[in-house]
This record gives structure tokens, C-alpha cells and sequence, in this order.
């Protein structure tokens, strides 16, 4: 199984040779391979991040589409290198660290294998140990999608059920409201993403031109609190407006029509910040 | 007509997910399209910016491309989504909100079809509404470029008059004079792309190596006011010293040598911004 | 010789139209092109950079590929254009003002060939003299990449001795010392990279866990000194902890684990930056 799109995202940015490297070495593995960036401009170090931008957009891609992401804190250290073969029939290749657990929570993992770095690492990188991005994961992500190995080509099988994952925040429900966290940026535009789905949401019965008591907080601290009507599109409120909405992934969203919610309220992101959405009697 | 090279623009940016959708969503489509960055860096909402990058570049790419441009600030109102037929045989696929002002003007437009969002629009995204770079755009790009649909097979023909477009500052020519306006900065070097083509400016009749009194206006506040030497080219001055040339555009542009003339003297783009070039006697 | 692979770098940035018009140049040459970018965001006007991302990065391209390199402070000056032919077999395309440094220094150039501006500069662009990025490197490369010149018609031979080279800080080594300086930043982790190579190095017999005594200068002021651990990646220090190891590129490099050295100690980069490393005794 492989259809030679070969997708890389990592924190490395494209400022320096870094991408441009392990694009060449999948380019030397197989020259006919397609190669896209999903993002390089992930927040260092962010697991979290590089975990949701994943869950954003695998789904858009074709079946038999491999992965290469690349957030990696612990280079160096025990944490091992996997490729995961997930429900999609998608491969992600990736350091067990956490960047699976949208994945495995939201699209599932039918099984997962560790890299044997004996097999499956570039040959004459012996004497450094830190750009496994190169060496490592764009090197197996490109025998995957060229098809050059097999998956279990790849090393040994691993419990799916061990894999690293991250806290999520699960979304809690009352009669007449819905809490939930602030997961995430759609970072242009300051729009915020929350973690409550539209099915959570719509156990409110709402309709569109409802207004909502909107409130934030991070952690014990109130950021906002305002009224907020739910429409279908930033234009069913006026410029400047804030708006509840139903974002591309299914999930509700808190914007301002042409403004930028996070930076006017100073919200960030993360499990601290909390958001409730509540029926106005 | 297709030739599967599809050309993205957008105010997305490339720091997280959306744009990798959308190129997936056109692998998908068709996994042998070959899909390219104009860029995603508009000036969000910006949509002249957006005109002026499509016009800056499509001349540079093969007949029959296809390009997407997505600024789109009234996502969700009634504005119309549109395929335009270029007199270089080239689509570009937009909301039709002004961003076809400089093609139709400088390049020109065969036919402009509306998008019908039953037919082109992704099935299963019906519960959000608020990515249609994504769900109708990229889609439509995608269709077309594949030869998956025909041009007539977007939706009903338009009238080609009736599209949205964008004020145009016309130049000004006196005996001794041309005016213009500041449209837009060659960004990563500061320098100044003015609305007055190389033909008007050389009613002037120009020599190389000529000095010309450059005044620029914030509305009616002055903001330069020097001599400046015509030059082929940034070398033509010493490091430091402004010089005025003929861009890439065959426009007049206006520069300082390795430096940044935008930064030096706080000068901003549109229509707003009046530059008038003299001729010493 | 050709593989149809076009790699583009420059200091444009990716923010306005001229990389996508240097891209639409080389698929008018030859559609089936792949063309993939190095980085665009090269600090403008910095040749060093410029030169250092190609040595990054080369070696991990396939044999036979073509680069293009467009920093060019002297566009319109009287400074050569002109095709490397590296001991690698790949080409690199590029203004001929110290570019090549490292390749010629580091990998080896073969022969060298100055473009003749009249086979290969694109046709109806004689009006503008800015943008040879687009005009003369672009379209040159594509024809290259293509197969459609070859290297011998790209216009007379030079010679590879008298290119334009930059000074390089040459590494002095003592019995209980090594001595060079830094050359560049790995940009996103703000980790230095020295000018020493491992082998250098070596002549101190270092072991990984090893301390030494590291000393920067700016000229002749003192920046920072320390003790600091040898390690084989960055795992091996605590998080915040300084620690010198072995980069991708075998040289001396020395990071914060999970912090930014850079910005921590405001190291800078270039041949008037020093770094000392030193045997505990």
C-alpha cells in the first residue's frame, strides 16, 4: 500500500536548509515521489499542536498518503519512532511522544510498528544524533511511500494501546449549558476553536440567530463574558461583531466577523482555558 | 482544457492546517495534479492585494492553468463564487468581490461562470459553512484542472460587465509630469511599485541616468520630496541612494539600493497614496 | 544530464508573486518540471546564507539535480551570472558574488560556465532590468533541469579559480584547545553552529559526557563562558541546560536543551564572532 504522496510537517521552519534536506533524502529514496508540506511552523515543541493540525487535515488527503511529522523535544532520549497505519489507511510516521493522540482518539489506529533504526536509518549518519527528521523519519516515510518496505518492513509490532497520549479535555453537558476547552488557533484569522463538537453543542437545541452566554477562563480567572449569536458564516453578524459558529471540523468556534478574537481578549490555548457556552432564559 | 497544474492564493497563511487541506482536497480529486503556492500571505480580507499578486504572475505560467484565490472577507454573504475564463486561456476561481479587478483590466476576461454549489461544492461539509477555500474553491480548482468538468459544467454563464471591481487610480500625464498612486511594495525589499506604466512615464521622454523631483502624498500630507536618478537598475546608484526604475511589471518602482524605502520614509500602498514624478528643468 | 528537478532559492521571501513567477518560468520551459523550494527567506543580501543553505542542503538531493540561487545585491551591476557544475554532478545556477564558497570549499566545483544573456535570458523582458531571478536564473535552470541546453550551451567556460569567494575563518587547534567561530544559526531552535568540524574537534579526544570550557567573543568582547557538557543530542543535559554537540553537518554545534542559546546569550553569527572550546584540566 503506498500512492507516493509523501505529506511533512514538522517545528523546524522554512527559514533554514532543515526541510529543504529531508525533502532531497525522500527525493533520493525514490525521485518519483510527490511531496507536500502540511506545516513547518508549528510552535517548537508543541506535541499538542502538531497532534491537531494532524487530526485537521488526514482526512482531506487520499487513502494511502503518508505522514511525516516531526515535533520532537525528547531527540536524543528513549522515546521511540513509530509509524502508525491508521483507520484511514494512512501511514503516520512520528516520534511516540503524543502527536498520535488525535489521531488514535478521533480516526483510530489499527496498528502500530517501532522503527528499526538498524533497517531503517540512513546509512553514513552515524556520528550525529540530532536530526532524526532527516535521518530517520523522512528516510522511512519516503521507503513507505514509495513502497520500497512494507509496514511490517518497518520493525516490530507495538500495542496500539501504549502509545503515548495527551490530557484531553472532555466536554461536559448540563441541561442549559456546554463547557468545554479553547484547543487550538485558526492562527490568521485569531478565530478560536474549542474542543466541544457540533453534537455536543446542539444538545442545546440551538438555532441560528440564538444568542448564547459566552464565557471564558484561564483557569480560575474570567477572561470574557459576553452575549454571542450563533450563525452559519462570519457575515450573519456585523463586522466587528463576535460570532459562535460551527468551524470545518465540526467543532464550535468563537470568532469576531474580520477581527481577531484571540488577540482582542488576549485568549490563549491549552487545557487551562475553559470555555462555556450557556442558554440565555 | 486542462493541463493539471493548479496555482493556490489565499490570506490563509501556511502556519497551520487550512491550506494542506485544501491541497489534499484536490489530490484527492485527482492524485496527478500538480499543485503550486502563489502564496497565502495576502494581508488578510486584503482583496486587492490579492488582484494584484494573480496579475503580477499569472502571465509567467502556462496556458491553461488554473488558479484559486481565496481573500474572502464576506464568507457566508450572497457574494457570488466564479470561474473566470482569462484571454490567456487560463481559469482563476474566486469570489467574485473585486479580486478579477487587474485581470479583466490589464489581461482580460472570455467568460466568467458562477459556481453551482450544489454540483461543485464537497459532499458532506453541508454542517459548516465557513471553508469554502476548501469545500467549494479548491474543489472547483481541482475539477477543472483534472478536465473532470468542463468550464460550462461550473455552473451558469455571467456577464463578464457586471463583476465586482476595485476603484483604479488612473495616471495623470501633464507636459512636464505623470502622477499615479503607490499600488503595492515588493515586500521583502521595501521598495515602491507604483500605478504608472513604463509607456505613460515615458511621455516624459526619460535617459538613464536622469534626475527627476519625486514628491509622494499621504492624501494631502507630503511625505518625500527629492531628486532621484532613473536607472536600469539598483547598481545604477550608490548603496543607500534612491533610484527610480522601470519593475519587472513594466512599472515605475521606486527603490533605495539595498535599503528599504518603504520603512526610511513610512510610505503605505493604495489609492490614497499619490506619487508624482517632475521633470527638472 | 538532467533529472528534471529543480530546486529554487532566494532572499524574496514568500510573501509577494516573484517566487510563484520564477516557478510559472521554469513550467513554461518544460511542464513536467518538479520544482521544490530551498528557502526564500534568506536575510536579504546575505551571500554568506545564501552560500551555507546550499551546503546544508546539496548532498541530500539526488545527483543531476539543478539549483538555482538568487541573492543578489548587485542585480545590474557588473557581476557574472553564471552555472556550477559541482564534483557532486548536480548545477547550481546562481549570480557569481561568493555563493559558491562553501560548495567550491567544502564539496568541489568541476567546471564553471557564464550565461550568455543573449541564448538564455527570457525573451521580451529587455525593458526591465530587476528581476533576473525570474529572467536569466529561473529560466536557465529550467532549461538545464529539462535537458533542453545542455551545460556546455549555457555560454563560455570560466574559470573555477577565479569565482568570487568569501573569506573563510580557518579553525586554529592547540594542544588543549580549538579555536573558529560561528558560522550560522540552526534559526528555529537558536542553536549555534561553529565553523569547527568534528574532526577538528577530535584532536581533543572528547568523550560524551565530557565538560569544556566554552568561550565566545564578539571581536575582542567577552560574550559567554561556560562550562558545558559534550553529548551526543540534547537529550543528554536537563532541559535549560547548555550542551556542545556533533550537528547534521559534523560540526561543533552548541544549544540549549529545549532553549534558545542565541537569544539567551545574544550570540550572533560571522567571521568576527569567536568561539573557543577547551580542556577542562
Amino acid at each position: 500500500m503506498s500512492n507516493k504522496l509523501l505529506v511533512l510537517q514538522s517545528d523546524f521552519g522554512l527559514v533554514d536548509g532543515a526541510v529543504s534536506a529531508m525533502i532531497g533524502v525522500a527525493l533520493q529514496e525514490d525521485p518519483t515521489l510527490v511531496v507536500h508540506n502540511l506545516t513547518h511552523d508549528i510552535t517548537p515543541f508543541n506535541i499538542f499542536e502538531g497532534s491537531y493540525r494532524l487530526f485537521q487535515t488526514v482526512n482531506y488527503w487520499p487513502e494511502e498518503t503518508t505522514f511525516v511529522s516531526v515535533v520532537d523535544p525528547g531527540v536524543g532520549s528513549k522515546r521511540k519512532s513509530v509509524v502508525a497505519l491508521t483507520e484511514n489507511n494512512q501511514y503516520i510516521v512520528t516520534p511516540d511522544n503524543g502527536t498520535l493522540s488525535y489521531i488514535k482518539k478521533h480516526i483510530g489506529i489499527k496498528a502500530i510498528r517501532g522503527i528499526s533504526e538498524v533497517e531503517n536509518r540512513r546509512k553514513n549518519t552515524e556520528l550525529s544524533y540530532t536530526f532524526h527528521g532527516r535521518d530517520v523519519y523522512a528516510f522511512t516515510g519516503a521507503k513507505l511511500a514509495s513502497g520500497h518496505i512494507s509496514f511490517e518492513e518497518v520493525g516490530p509490532e507495538l500495542s496500539v494501546e501504549e502509545i503515548v497520549e495527551l490530557p484531553v479535555v472532555e466536554t461536559q453537558i448540563s441541561e442549559d449549558d456546554v463547557r468545554g476547552s479553547i484547543d487550538i488557533l485558526d492562527v490568521r484569522f485569531g478565530s478560536l476553536w474549542t474542543s466541544i463538537t457540533r453534537e455536543e453543542f446542539y444538545s442545546l437545541k440551538p438555532e441560528f440567530g440564538d444568542r448564547f452566554e459566552v464565557t471564558i477562563f484561564n483557569n480560575d480567572m474570567l477572561v470574557y463574558q459576553n452575549q454571542v449569536t450563533y450563525g452559519k458564516s462570519f457575515a450573519d453578524v456585523r463586522i466587528g461583531q463576535p460570532i459562535l459558529y460551527i468551524n470545518s471540523l465540526y467543532r464550535v468556534g468563537l470568532a469576531i466577523n474580520q477581527g481577531t478574537f484571540a488577540k482582542a481578549y488576549n485568549v490563549g490555548v491549552g487545557s487551562n482555558w475553559h470555555i462555556e457556552i450557556k442558554v440565555i432564559k
